[in-house]
């Protein structure tokens, strides 16, 4: 029996307020509304952005709110206009989209599509304003558009990646955020030459992404930069070659570097959302040809601060958001990848859990073990 | 009769302190060490970085000094090892060398030579750590390595491009500096597409050679940026297509020019030396694939400040030196474009005066008046 068109009742982890555990409820899922989709959703697993926006210390708070958005799943019914999406499609929910009209999307260098990029203030639809999400007619808010910690859920049809039905969904369903982003932002914004080296701060799965895309690149070092010095066995198995731990100096982390490399490294990525590692990771590149890439989302509150003859000195600084891939566009293609084995993805996921276990993997990311939690729905 | 391994007496133009006049002394001028030159100058300009170590606001004063970098002139004669230039050679004294060895020098991306990138605290030659000038025996201390405010001054090999012995040394002076920094920042760093819009802050010499830039790139708007209205009038005849004042807004300047710009501009050059200017002008880019080039001296005490996620929204901000350029390398071929009108220059040279009258220089561009006021050393 179809439920397309009808409101579905399912489970979805709620957080009613900033810090608190999730507590599973029952909710209500309206159905798609125009150039929407709703998705089925089989596996998801936990970003830190999810983390920042749940215990909301350095974000707008926003409450009740379903979170969650690396995940993947399969369309149960789509809304009017949606073409080239169809009930039994499997997909990859993304936390930013492509309208494929705008002048971001028609850019070959950016992926800030002007209607769909990443909003992490906005809790409603774009269609109408509202949310999908109700308990007993109180609306929840969505997160970024995608809120996959729930059974179901409705995304706008830009922010869905159509994916090989073949796909293991419990192992791709991280390449829904973090593992492209980390990849893309070495392999499509840093670009190491072959025998560059390149210094990779924060050993999370996205940085441990990162560090896989410079080791595809021909990276001849590897310097991975953690506080949490758990984080150094398991970085070798993604290619790390060298661990510094700043807290094991008593200067700032970017001149040990410095001294370590005769100069400074070639490029290097940033993946921590820590303030002090942004600054650190531009500071340490190499005058005359360092290019340093921030993928961190740092506090509203945060300051960007160096000395412009950082700067003068011939160095670049740039940001990131996934990697810069188009997700409709380009993540088929990355999934292929990993369908190839150009790619690995299993050494990600160290842990899984069933959906009633979901607060487990806040605690294994809030105590750094681990890199990603997949959470099973069906259980 | 050959002056060559003869102390030269000559007339200089010695800063003696910080922000006072300088005054025209006989100097006495040794022969050039291992690897350094001897030119007679016989054409210098003035630049806003010497400006800026004259009255040493912001910057660490070194005094008696005597200054200059922008300039052409004639070797007379070389010191031990320096065989690719000889008695008689054209050439321009650059402020950042070329040693051809180094990784820098190796490397496609950098100028920044290891032994010879520009140093603005020193004030002696690297062969001896001594100084080349001295007043009765007291030593007076070199500038950029290059100290041009004098009729014969001593450079590292490293330091002096040989150029075109046709091409007129009263207009290519201003390539020895100025005009290749503003020209390349442009061209090299920023490369903007055709049809993108660029902003130029700062519309001194500097910034309209950026601007020139802009217009060879066939970009469509050029937005010039100054706090001095006057340079307006000029500004147009350089391709400057639409003026802002910041002073015109009470609100920052970036705001406005991502409301004209419909979001931002494709490219920014900075060229003013403010750091307020340096932040405006990496603001005011488009997210998604704006890029920032960062070419003004700062003050020592600056600090570049912006929300980390002006970066994170895919903006880029970068600082060049000489536009990017190698001195040696790549200067011939950047007077050749003058020769063959590919680029103009005259009409960046706005004044005039005789060596005698130099301070007439400091209060033009003190008051903002002109571009390059070129001097005149055999007057
Ligand atoms: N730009 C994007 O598109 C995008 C996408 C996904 C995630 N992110 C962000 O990327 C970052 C990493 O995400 P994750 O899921 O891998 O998180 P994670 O918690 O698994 O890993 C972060 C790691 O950084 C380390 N760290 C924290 N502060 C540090 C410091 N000052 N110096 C060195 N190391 C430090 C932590 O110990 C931890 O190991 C987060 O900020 C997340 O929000 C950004
Ligand atoms: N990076 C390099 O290799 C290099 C080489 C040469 C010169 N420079 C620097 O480039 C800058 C420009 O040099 P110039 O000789 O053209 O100087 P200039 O004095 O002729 O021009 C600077 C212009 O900037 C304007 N300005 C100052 N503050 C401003 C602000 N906040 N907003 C907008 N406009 C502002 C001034 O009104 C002036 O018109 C200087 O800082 C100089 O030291 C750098
Ligand atoms: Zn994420
Ligand atoms: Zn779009
Ligand atoms: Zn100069
Ligand atoms: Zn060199």
């Amino acid at each position: 029996m179809s439920t397309a068109g009808q409101v579905i009742r399912c489970r979805a982890a709620v957080a009613w307020e900033s810090g608190k555990p999730l507590s599973i409820e029952e909710v209500e899922v309206a159905p798609p509304q125009k150039d929407e989709v709703r998705i089925k959703i089989l596996f998801t697993s936990l970003c830190h952005t999810d983390v920042y926006f749940w215990d909301a210390k350095g974000q707008n708070p926003l409450f009740p709110r379903i979170l969650g958005h690396e995940a993947g799943g399969i369309v149960e019914s789509v809304g009017e206009g949606v073409t080239d999406l169809k009930p039994g499609d499997h997909v990859l929910p993304i936390f930013t989209g492509e309208c494929k009209e705008c002048p971001h999307c028609l850019s070959e260098e950016s992926n800030m599509c002007d209607l769909l990029r990443i909003n992490t203030d906005r809790g409603e639809m774009i269609n109408d304003g509202k949310s999908r999400f109700s308990i007993n007619g109180k609306p929840i808010y969505h997160f970024l558009g995608t809120s996959t910690f729930s059974e179901y859920t409705v995304v706008h049809v830009g922010q869905v990646a159509k994916i090989n039905p073949e796909a293991p969904l419990d192992k791709v369903c991280v390449l829904s955020c973090g593992m492209s982003t980390g990849f893309g932002a070495t392999v499509n914004v840093a670009k190491p030459k072959k025998g560059q080296s390149v210094a990779i701060f924060g050993l999370g799965a996205v940085g441990l992404a990162a560090a896989e895309g410079a080791r595809v690149s021909g990276a001849s070092r590897i310097i991975g930069v953690d506080l949490n010095p758990s984080r150094f066995e398991q970085a070798k198995k993604f290619g790390v070659t060298e661990f510094v731990n700043p807290k094991d100096y008593n200067k700032p982390v970017q001149e040990a570097i410095v001294e370590m490399t005769g100069g400074g490294v070639d490029r290097s990525v940033e993946c921590t959302g820590s303030i002090q590692a942004m600054i650190s990771a531009f500071e340490c590149v190499h005058d005359g040809w360092g290019v340093a890439v921030l993928v961190g989302v740092p506090n509203k509150d945060d300051a960007f601060k160096t000395h412009p003859v950082n700067l003068l000195n011939e160095k670049t600084v740039k940001g990131t958001f996934f990697g810069n891939y188009k997700p409709r566009s380009d993540i088929p293609a990355v999934v292929e990848k990993y369908m190839n084995k150009e790619l690995e993805l299993d050494k990600f996921i160290t842990h899984t859990v069933p959906f009633s276990e979901i607060n487990k993997a806040f605690e294994l990311m809030l105590a750094g073990e681990g890199l990603r939690c997949v959470i099973r729905m069906d259980e």
